[in-house]
């Protein structure tokens, strides 16, 4: 951490910077520059609160060199976390893994249609909301337990894994009896008690980013999750908040290299949430996995037009087929293949 | 709503949306344009889910003429509501209240030396965290419910009133039991399973609102609560992300207008997390008061350059005292003033 | 364009709407409904002042049904544009253009050596700055007309197309007489001056979209250049503002799929200026050729530690190689190709 | 300038920053730490090129210590610039300066009339467009120099000063003839050919801060005008770029606060192109003038339902005068006037 000095601060103000570092624990070491003065703080450990030196006389402002995440930094960790899964399946690898299903659960014949609609395709998880985050109260707040045990009824007919979201610190331990992973949404990103309690569900957690945080502030989430234990985190790309109103949000695609930079944690891409519109999303998942990503998870219902939410975004059973074409194609640009559903012919 | 035709939409297309929005229950009333048709939804309660509609073929977009909060807005009922708490004093009304405390309870003498210093000045209500929602799971986390129990102790010997966070469902019922005021933070704001208990709790709520948050969905999630019963809602604005690092985030001052515009709730603005450093903090509450805010919350501490979490933007008791000065002017011009703390001499 | 009306709006305020709208010459279309009146306005030519009726007492907003824009509309027109350039190249058709070069004409060792190392690769036009829009008034603000000379050299060498950027109007007459593609850079998006003048310069325009310009404000300030007679226009994805800072911009690739969408005109993007780092460029560039972009546009220096601007984003000549060949299998993948240069074997 | 190292950077790769500077003509520190190493650039004058170190292997980031401008920086020069202009009137002291007037000068009749009525409110300056930048070329472009003509007759008529705007650089010598005050754009904010025409124009600059611009960006563009001779610069915040609809723009009120902290240059606001909105149009004036603001720039029209442009944000002249009235006691409360147009018996 670097503190920089205001270029007329006097001796006093320095030496009372210095003084605070040492009572707080660690080394100052005041670099004299042509402009101004710097104090260098070594020895940082992370839990530096830099508030008590900001707001020192004569303090410009604070510089940090390090970041303030550890477990889920590159740096800690060289290699890639690859997160293993029922069956074989793992996200982090060479393979790609496709996430797709509805939006909502909303009956029986629903999901057991569109489970079996993208395995066909060749998808290996079935993603769908039981719990739902709804901006207006009056939405569709989703089936709750119900949707639970008919995600787990699709899994046993099919032999797509399962992955959807908790929302509050009960809901993980129900999440966690049914899925194959637990999802937290982006609104949730930084709920610190869902956070802590997924930390010790024993599940995978796939966490999503919100949509006015920093890659920086993400990777502090996820620290959260392996502080408390839970080392099997995949992080995902959903759409940042922007100034257009033409796609619902910004498909941030370069977090996924970016992220890939700093971090060992595997990342995913949402194009159906991060464009709203059914006919942004294929480009956009393309684009992801040219990317980098190491998966995608899209939307799918078998009769778009009669979805409870997010009718819009979501594909039809036939372009989702279209789009796993192409995206097989991609893959190979890039020596890496898409993951083949548990139990597929082509499973090895 | 009206739903906006591509230009070469088929009558069959056009046919399909009609027959859709029947379905749905509505009335559906199509307008050939010059360039398009329109076709409008008639009879909207607020529960119509768009994206059913927005996908259909030969569907350009979606608008929406209403909004999608209903007892929040100025056209359910049309004058201010002014939240009624103990000891006389209210949110809402003519008067302007001043919040003002430490970001953290840290100890007892810290809380009580405040409380009192605040008072002095002409605080009428104390701020103080006893549950932190912090970035980094490392940072300092709060003091919890002896946090709280010092606050009440901060009441018992200064007559201020408390507000203090919440973060989850059960702490709602910690909180409620011991403050005047439960607070949901900025980062909370589309919790929906803490809304939902916050709308039980029997208590005012004081709700910040999110980093990216629009005010449609600030006022979406005060319905939450509204829906649940709760009708003392106090809106907050405390800055929203922007693109330049001058300062942390960017002070929405505006927001305040629009809220006045939108809503019949009251709403105060933070201009100490809005901004993020104690220079900034000044002009800043003045220029909330001078927009028309129904209050303004301030963070104080008696020694900021040893607080444990945002030294670098609580004011020095000072800097406070000459603050309620100017505030008092400001309050004046726009003939409104600042409310006195109950029991004090100045209090009818 | 619909007019809404406050829900309390009186008839005399809807009658002043309908009256200011006949005044203007177009025809008002009363709609009551449920909640409130909307009044249409009818043949809207583009030409409407809307700012005269949102300010009338009892108006609510004014919600546009039809776009600002028209020529470069794709309602205008409804097949792709495929802007023709010399030695049969073209940039809109089926072929993919790669760009490449440095940020600024140096020297002509340098930009002889890039434009011969970029061709060999397989890029078909040579970028390269002389006039450079420079943030601060300090830095190198390129070789001017030497500049362009030292282009014009390079293509005469190699048979490369040659792009550049004219800053002033004055400058549009120099760049247009050496390149053969006169580039608006996104700090003058809203330059009209400068846009007037490079609608009349007969030459094809590269434009590219502002920092925090909204695809209709880009399509607006194309709309410059086709009434001025150029209908030979490029639009360029090159970043936009965002919050975070991990990368320069955000490269918000899902403009790609949304201007297809809305206008004929070809799109092309720039991940160099997008996100400022050489490792983020190259995932970057697969990821706007998965998109649909047609074309790319990437800095290449042969030794970017010694580049006099923009070093940190310019490609090694061997990563660009690498990069070639990736994107030549992704374009496979949406059945097109990547343009070859001019003259070369592999050109038909 | 601070060159932080990747925790796994070889000694090699630390030599070759430090040779890179050296080459460069700079001292370089390495600083060893706990986690990695940080090499210090010792003597940057402001006109080191970064680009060319961050591409360095082993170079995770570049960190400024110094600010990139000179002339503007409150480093270079403590006390406050006070630009003079005729009559005795200045911008920067203790008053506060009222611009007022139309959007666009639309005839004589229109001109004349709201030039009298603002000045009668209390106005000292009069604003006024004759060259309009607008988004579409199909909107209202302005009278040119017929509207110059028209506010130098107002001037003459009232006593106004005035302040108009020059969109390319042979206006600015157009505007310079008749004007007082040169405004450039927020568009034009890094229009380089017309900020270095306007620093050698010999009349006081109006620079607008650009929507999507830092506020570094925005004194960096104003150091072109210093750069090229002219000190006479006031700076003007007007909204900025923001993912909510429910105002036009962002109004940045705590940019007033930075700019004064870090430039001697005075800042003034224009509350109506921030806003949008003629309700929001007062509060934010009075929020800008208690957050410090040197001056405000308000929208006034004596018929705003019948203005050519920009009618929705054009207060009525009562709503001005009164709101004279209401800035009048905000500033007392900080030890501030709001200054008396020239020759007013009022002014001394």
């Amino acid at each position: 951490m670097l503190v920089v000095m205001q270029h007329n601060a006097t001796p006093e103000d320095i030496q009372r910077v210095v003084q605070t570092i040492e009572e707080m624990g660690y080394q100052a070491r005041p670099m004299p520059g042509a402009q101004r003065t710097a104090v260098g703080l070594v020895g940082n450990d992370g839990r530096v609160d830099e508030s008590r030196i900001a707001g020192l006389p004569g303090v410009k402002e604070i510089i940090h060199v390090t970041q303030p995440y550890k477990q889920v930094s590159r740096e800690w960790k060289t290699e890639n976390t690859v997160v293993q899964l029922p069956g074989g399946l793992s996200i982090g690898g060479t393979e790609i893994v496709v996430i797709a299903g509805p939006c909502s659960v909303e009956s029986e014949a629903q999901i057991l249609e569109t489970a079996r609609l993208v395995r066909q395709a060749g998808a290996s998880i079935l993603r769908g909301g039981a719990f739902k985050p709804r901006s207006s109260p009056y939405s569709f707040q989703g089936l709750g337990v119900k949707g639970l045990k008919l995600l787990a009824k699709a899994r046993e007919e099919t032999g797509l894994l399962i992955v959807t979201e908790a929302m509050d610190p009960e809901g993980v331990d129900l999440v966690a009896e049914y899925a194959d992973i637990i999802q937290i949404g982006a609104r949730n990103m930084q709920n610190f008690s869902l956070l802590k309690r997924a930390g010790k569900a024993g599940k995978p957690v796939l966490l999503k980013r919100g949509l006015a945080a920093t890659i920086t502030e993400l990777l502090l989430s996820a620290e959260y999750l392996l502080a408390a234990g839970n080392h099997d985190v995949i992080l995902c790309e959903r759409g940042i908040r922007g100034f257009d109103s033409s796609t619902r949000n910004v498909f941030d695609v370069a977090a996924i290299s970016v992220v890939h930079e700093l971090s060992h944690l595997p990342i995913i891409a949402d194009p159906s949430h991060a464009t709203g519109r059914r006919d942004k999303v294929i480009p956009m998942a393309r684009a992801a996995v040219a990317a980098g990503a190491d998966g995608i998870m899209v939307e799918v219902h078998p009769a778009p037009d009669r979805a409870l939410s997010d009718g819009a975004q979501s594909l039809y059973p036939e372009q989702f087929a279209e789009l796993m074409k192409e995206i097989r194609v991609i893959a190979e640009a890039i020596h890496r293949r898409v993951a083949d559903p548990i139990g597929s012919a082509a499973q090895v």
